[in-house]
């Protein structure tokens, strides 16, 4: 986000060569609020103020900045500036920068790091997008069992300024397995010449690299962590994800249920949706919008079939709309409801009779209320018109209403059961996008009330 | 979560009255799996059980259990057994769990404690429900600013169990008033002699207490922080909200934002899916389905006015629901994407020209799209039907396939535009929800179908 508040005054330090004043800006608050405030400046004219303090501090504001302000930077540095910068990087974030740089740029780059640097990106790069080794880190903080309390507080103490967090050790054996942990709060306490393996907590919790990201994310919300470990196949400690980046993860996954909800593809790494280019957003939306289409042929072809019925009782075809759009808002409604309760772990696809039970009640109370509505709107607007074949008007409406308040039980039900039924079969319940729930309602609701029409009026 | 594994062996140590055995199962890992565990218990063996160990530790798995199992807890407990347990509880979590509690109980508890944590108490329950003030917690560390580093770690040390978290500490003035921070990172790395004042970060991030919690809870993601103090209206330090609760507060957010946009009122405070009545959730759900049912009279009234094209064309009965739903789709789709980028801050209200061009051609391509679905279906499902008044099937399916693509670009950019509005109006954009949008261009479609049919048809 830019902050162009103070982009006067860093010109006028820049031009004057005021490094003094530079440095002062660059320490005077959050790295997040220096970002912002150099992201109001040209790329080179950020760098050159980045480059007044000290790398460490430097690489943590550039950090701070978004994607691309990174990537138009990294686009001005020399390779050698750039390689410098990155080593200062906190792991995670490295990763994500080299990715987002042209391949040939970024092979130059990576053979003008150390070899353990560029070993660290290679392995860190090398997991499934989404799962937890994805999104950790490796520059986290490690412990013996034999050290005291003192000797682990030093070592901390030397190591803090490379490590993303120092306020959970990992305790590790000679295999480098996980056994424990300590906090820097238990350290403190302990008495000084207490063994780390007498302080460490056991019982760690942890997931694997191959464990999906928003599992791992869950995991520290559920249990409050700083930081979550993650270990491979063997046990071993490969890295950690921390508390901020699970806050991110879980932003980035409820839009993506939300998109996915509405029927919308993609992902949302990379850029935001004015950087997004008009033909991706298009490709993201098409695939749904045309299957729900094609599916309409469905209740095309039903509707077709019971031509005959409209034609020679017009007034049906007026109350289409309302059946089908009160179906799709009371199905929709019921499957939010059900999806949330499925994400937030307040129900699981075991508990679908006591679901469907609940649903079934509310569902009556809603089609009470919205058959009254109905009535109320035949009364008003088809009150005047002469029906043909000799009906009333109570028994048209009638039909009516029987057919809304059927389909509104229907629909609150299918909504339901069709996230529980993808829970059951292990699926994300959100596929049951709600446009798809509507094409289904749709259908079920023609049927229903051409049912309701040929049983109550005989045509 | 109740977790069932360990309860025929819990039940065994409880009846054999082997305490060892419980101390050791209540120090073996997590507060919160300790919890699970007991939460699959009645609430007074779980109670029996936590008595064992020392009182810190069981308020700490107190708190991690379901609201429902504290409150059924506290029941079973005597006044003065609640009122020791409340004294040792997080400030936050207390005034949860006695806002849970009927109030001539809570008043008996509240007048067994120590004045100074009534008080504390007092203070916490007054601030508005969804404010900063309601989520924050009153145990955080401060120092002055005169203390040596060794001083102020030496302070931390002696204050840590009776604090939410030591990792930051508050720099306050004699006012009170905050004027710096320093992390527990910051002080083991000073110098042993260097003065707070000099340690210490300036420009701390803060919120006030009558701030939006998920403003506060966007602040700590925002600045990556472990807490986020808050201040009243003079600048006092009163509490901070700690990094666990600022993920808790998004998920909530989240679900109701999601429930907002599928027309679902209510908030997610008290109870689960299952544990709210059904009555409840009608309430949440019945106030937009009917309003939206009402305002159907508007489009009802526009196809009563049309009732004589209908009749004389019957085919343009059969296509309506197809144009009603791709117009949903479409127009729920866009809504959902630039309600997410204004939540997230990619764009403002301001950017509303960029948008809604970017919208016109995402829309354009996918009326070509449509476009060619829906002549391929008219062709398909009433290629063999003879129509009335001399039209050839090119004519009226030229006329049904314009409708669509103008029905797709108007309801893309509407589907757009209210959000936009909403959050130029400074309302939540969220307010425009997915049902509301589909009946506006519900009757936004049935103009521009008829309009067509009347200029290429004439009818």
């Amino acid at each position: 986000m830019k902050n162009p508040l103070l982009a006067p005054e860093l010109r006028d330090y820049l031009e004057s060569g005021n490094d003094e004043a530079l440095t002062l800006f660059l320490d005077s608050g959050h790295p997040r609020v220096i970002a912002d405030f150099l992201s109001a400046l040209t790329p080179s004219e950020a760098w050159k103020i980045l480059s007044v303090g000290d790398l460490s501090l430097a690489a943590e504001i550039f950090s701070e900045m978004d994607e691309w302000f990174q990537a138009d930077i990294a686009e001005t540095l020399s390779r050698q500036e750039l390689a410098h910068l990155v080593t200062e990087m906190a792991h995670d974030d490295r990763v994500d920068l080299l990715g987002r740089i042209p391949e040939n740029r970024r092979l130059r780059i990576l053979s003008a790091l150390a070899v353990a640097e560029r070993e660290d990106i290679r392995k860190l790069s090398a997991y499934d997008e989404g799962s937890a080794g994805s999104v950790m880190t490796s520059d986290y903080a490690t412990l013996s069992p034999e050290l005291t309390a003192v000797e682990a507080i030093d070592k901390l103490r030397h190591e803090a300024p490379d490590k993303e967090t120092i306020y959970y050790a990992y305790v590790l054996d000679g295999k480098r397995r996980l056994i424990g942990f300590v906090s820097l709060k238990d350290l403190i306490l302990a008495p000084p010449h207490e063994k780390v393996e007498e302080i460490m907590n056991l019982g760690v919790i942890s997931v694997r690299v191959s464990d999906d990201q928003e599992f791992a994310a869950r995991e520290i919300q559920k249990y409050g962590l700083i930081a979550l470990p993650v270990i491979n196949g063997g046990d071993a400690l490969v890295g950690i994800i921390t508390h901020d980046d699970a806050i991110d993860i879980i932003t980035k996954e409820h839009t993506e249920d939300l998109e996915k909800f509405m029927a919308i593809q993609g992902s949302h790494d990379a850029a935001s949706y004015l950087r997004t280019p008009a033909l991706t957003h298009f490709k993201n939306r098409v695939f749904w919008v045309v299957g729900l289409a094609a599916t309409g042929l469905i209740s095309g072809g039903i509707l077709h079939h019971f031509e005959a019925t409209l034609s020679s009782l017009m007034i049906l075809a007026l109350y289409m709309p309302m059946l089908a759009d009160t179906g799709g808002n009371t199905g929709s409604q019921s499957a939010t409801v059900v999806i949330r309760a499925l994400a937030l772990n307040e129900i699981t696809a075991k508990d679908m009779l006591q679901v469907l039970w609940k649903e079934l009640r509310i569902a009556l109370m809603l089609a009470t209320v919205l058959a009254a509505v109905a009535w109320f709107k035949v009364e008003l607007l088809s009150g005047g018109t002469p029906l043909p074949g000799g009906f009333t008007l109570t028994q048209v409406g009638g039909a009516i209403v029987l057919a809304l308040a059927i389909q509104v039980v229907t629909s609150t039900l299918v909504g339901a059961l069709l996230p529980l039924g993808a829970a059951r079969l292990k699926l994300d319940p959100a596929v049951v996008a709600s446009p798809a729930l509507t094409t289904v309602v749709d259908i079920t609701g023609l049927l229903i009330y051409f049912t309701c029409a040929r049983v109550i009026l005989g045509v």
